[in-house]
């Protein structure tokens, strides 16, 4: 009996932590099929950071771009092609300079995110049901709802399939 | 017999799922204390994003803004003063113009992240420890090592102290 009890202790602790991991933000599975179903994953602004940037001309933004725990995963080991699951989302911002640090700098140096600017864009690994785009499906969420337009969309793949050898990516995971 | 057992199995869920819990990155009062030895905290890399920003001048870097739990979620509810525990640390990289990126856009316009810049440095809420620089203790860390010069960390907390209405905190959140 006492057998008994302590196997199904273990069995329920192993349970209450498996399910606890499962409950933490960046659910692959769960967040790609947001995606496909035209809805913004739930927790994406949570995902952990792979790097910045900022793009002049008429983007005008600076911008951040996030990973689901694949895609950290797979960044921080360093080895291409990115697997099934992953995800990378870029938001973005408009280019403000900060009238208010600058004041305190007693200097013009400072630019800071303003209002998000140019939509959240996303790449979904998944090689079966994306293969006629590189293995990655393409999205844009303006204002939370997604575009539709097929000729847009398409145009993020034929930007991207211009860096095939590093698996479409442009962003490289910054330290 | 039967209700020991079901009360056990329930006990050590619950205690699976504190675990769990626990163990994700952010611990503030683990993190604080890391920093107060000189140590950067394990995992503030995979703290969630607050900003970014671009420094031009002697700076010349371009950032990102993390924050640990207690911070995320006090940006998010939009009441200052900071609570006890925040963590904010600011995280910086060389603005590179990106050369590859800009080949494929077939425009100047694309900079990225190069290499770790102007250290990494935070800012800890604790209102009785750093009770002469506004509550706030102020670190900076260079390839891993703290700054140890006391004039250049109170240096630190002269300008941030010229934004005392703001609780010392330059950075807002960017949605």
């Amino acid at each position: 009996m006492k057998r008994i009890i302590f196997l199904l202790i273990v069995v329920v602790a192993l349970a209450g932590i498996i399910a606890a991991t499962a409950a933490t933000p960046g659910g692959a599975d769960e967040a790609a099929a947001s995606i496909a179903q035209g809805k913004l994953p739930a927790g994406y602004r949570d995902w952990r950071l792979i790097s910045v940037a900022r793009e002049e001309g008429t983007l005008d933004d600076i911008r951040a771009i996030l990973g689901n725990d694949v895609a950290i995963k797979a960044y921080r080991e360093g080895k291409p092609p990115f697997p099934e699951g992953t995800i990378i989302a870029r938001i973005a911002w408009s280019y403000d300079a900060s009238d208010e640090n600058n004041k305190v700098f007693g200097k013009a140096q400072s630019f800071v995110a303003g209002h998000p600017k140019n939509g959240v864009q996303s790449m979904v690994k998944d090689s079966k049901k994306y293969a006629s785009t590189g293995g990655w499906g393409y999205s844009q969420f303006d204002e939370g709802k997604p575009l539709t337009d097929a000729a847009m969309l398409q145009s993020c793949y034929d930007c991207h399939a211009l860096i095939k050898d590093r698996d479409y990516v442009f962003t490289r995971y910054a330290p």
